[in-house]
């Protein structure tokens, strides 16, 4: 299609006429989609259904014979470590297993900071004013809220493809009071980008005022992918093993979690870092919590024995999500492209993709979209403090409707994009 | 027996001569018991072990139809939600469920507190210097380990068998920077006492300096009586309730588990509040976590519906726990009984009891048991900074032994109480 911005004022008007005569058709549908939320869909989670049908009939000890029923293995099954240590291509040694919400181990890791400050810290991070927190944007709005709420100031980073735009955070940190950087590395939300091996030797390496600096490396969708792995996507590298190299070894937590591997709020967790920081924490979490949930740490293992048992049941997500994406995506080239009303990535995995419309537009975009009973999260989510200053970007959350309701769902979507594109070039 | 302190020099060393005699013959026992652990015993923990086993036959959908398997409902299942409510003889409506650790809960509320203070707190409690803590002694160590690692001066209360000494912390909390205080209300640990109904309506009703003063109420043990509830043992007034009544209804935050009724740490808690405090915690807690392992919470309903198969499954922990308790008791009888060498009390519920030896002896009773193979909790943990003042309390622990380990555990045990106080008389 002839891109929008070169049409003349009467083809933009011819444009809008069409579309709002399907709008009027949508309207006629009564549609009520939600296209908001990150959620595995049913079909996912049948898959893990019947992972607790035997615990009582196998038994419920760990594999060094503790009784997962009672107290004690506070930091985690040693079995369940060294999965989370594959997935990671890291070392066992310094994991800690924690419950459902990888979210909550990143707050913990933060207020513990505040309160007592990192193990390399001059002092406790809620004694440093003016602190101040880099995310790459956009990115994931829980995220942004914990240092937001920790009262950090919110310091955007442009994402590109391979990553933050690390010419513009290597200046960032050159600042003594940004003490810490967001970053969903493999297949970011909601882009679904992967940080490229340069990217990653960056931050590693790079110099930061604060002694105490530290990247939240959430590795959300690690093993998360749309299609074969061989295809070279959503390899990152070890990033605990370049910060050592690059010798700065406490320079990262580094996060996981099942919720879209099993259940969604109900899965594991884990915190991988190196030894002073696991020490740290873990004299902390120590007297925080008696230990997470271990026979539901033993319910998952003997699920998901190992890695390649891993792969295979996340092979059976890609089977299911595949097909949502590549709808989601062929209905937005089908009605965007080449109109320059709006940008997209395809993502190779993760569970998000995300739309730039026409500047100054997100919002009336998602306006539009609810009142034709659609669903999609507000404008400007993906930003700190949710303002995105181009008023550009929308999320667009493909895995827990059905394929039925995405091909309705993501139409509504392009024709509102175009329709308001239409009218703000019509505007000017 | 004759009392220890009236007893000649020579009849002391009469004595001590027979208990160095039993001494020898249970060294050559080669024991190895442990008597540390509150911890439910394998015959407890396989009462509950078929939880899970109907999940995927039943489904798992909540009362309301919400998909346990997915995100959603953070703050607990209503039904869960309901049942903690009716055993802790509140409202459902202020109730946060949270994963296995009751403790956790309290520390994250702690922490909450001291980054941004309570609702009605002047500031943060970080930034009151020298803030205290109020501690009934004897008490529970990891309890005063969180307001220890938290910076507050432990001041310690002496517990009476009607609960804490009143006179003296009616006192203490005139001093503004006395913040808050631990309390388990019903069989303290570890010895088991009950506060009474006066008490804890001076404790909703005292006037206290610091205006965002806080209880926290561990209900631990509510529910777990050893005798029948009839018996009026271990019933104490709803202290939310009380607190409202006194005009102080943000005094309090209580907290529960299952850890001692289902799995030890794979249960699940809750905190209750009154509505100022729930908004203000939840505040936080909704950024902190995107809530807890809810399929964990339908497996508990689903095995516990309410408050009567609560009651009928915890008569059955009774019935294994109460002869063991029994033992203990008697065994101490039989050797302490009119020797002032030891008193204790004899506990209606919980999950510990505790021995006040002859002062300046408990650290070495713990150690001779220790030498003839006979683990207890050192000596002073059951004090703030671990130091007993009078070096007399020893916490006992009679859950998880079998019988015929109490059996013998526990006749070291009080020989080493015999042989700790004559060598102590004999030395004045």
């Amino acid at each position: 299609m002839k891109s929008f911005k070169e049409m003349s004022r009467e083809e933009l008007l011819s444009q809008k006429a069409e579309l709002e005569k399907r709008v009027e058709e949508f309207k006629a549908m009564n549609l009520s989609l939600n296209m908001t939320r990150g959620k595995p869909s049913p079909e996912q989670l049948d898959m893990s259904n019947h992972m607790f049908d035997s615990l009582s009939e196998k038994g419920f000890k760990a594999e060094d014979g503790t009784d997962t029923r009672n107290y004690g293995l506070a930091s985690g099954l040693a079995e369940v470590k060294k999965l989370f240590a594959d997935v990671l291509d890291t070392s066992a040694d310094n994991i800690y297993i924690g419950n459902g919400s990888s979210l909550n181990l990143m707050f913990d890791t933060v207020m513990r900071a505040m309160v007592w400050g990192e193990h390399d810290s001059p002092k406790p991070w809620a004694q440093v004013e003016g602190r101040k927190w880099l995310c790459p944007v956009p990115g994931y709005d829980r995220h942004f809220k914990v240092t937001e709420t920790c009262g950090f100031e919110l310091i955007p980073v442009p994402l590109k493809e391979d990553g933050p735009d690390m010419d513009i955070v290597e200046e960032l940190v050159k600042d003594p009071k940004v003490l810490g950087m967001w970053n969903v590395p493999c297949y970011t939300n909601p882009d679904g980008y992967v940080y490229s091996e340069e990217v990653c030797r960056r931050l590693a390496s790079m110099k930061t005022a604060a002694p105490d600096f530290r990247l939240f490396w959430d590795n959300a969708y690690c093993v998360h992918h749309l299609y074969k792995e061989e295809d070279k996507q959503g390899r990152i590298p070890d990033i605990l093993g370049l910060c050592k190299e690059a010798g700065n070894p406490s320079r990262v937590y580094e996060f996981a979690s099942s919720s879209k591997v099993t259940f969604a709020s109900s899965g594991i967790s884990c915190i991988a870092c190196n030894e002073e920081n696991y020490k740290h924490a873990v004299k902390y979490i120590n007297v925080q919590t008696i230990g997470a949930n271990k026979i539901n740490q033993l319910a998952h293992i003997k699920f998901i024995p190992d890695l390649d048992a891993l792969k295979a049941h996340m092979s059976r997500h890609a089977d299911i999500l595949r097909p949502k994406f590549e709808l989601t995506n062929e209905i937005l080239e089908r009605e965007l492209a080449g109109t320059d009303a709006a940008t997209w990535h395809k993502p190779q995995g993760g569970y998000f993709l995300s739309v730039f419309t026409l500047p100054g537009t997100a919002k009336d975009v998602v306006a539009r979209c609810n009142e034709l009973g659609v669903a999609f999260t507000p404008a400007g989510a993906t930003y700190p403090y949710g303002i995105d200053p181009d008023d550009s970007n929308i999320r667009v959350a493909p895995s827990f409707p059905s394929l039925e309701d995405i091909n309705k769902a993501v139409e509504v979507f392009a024709v509102c994009v175009k329709l308001s594109a239409v009218e703000k070039l019509l505007s000017v």
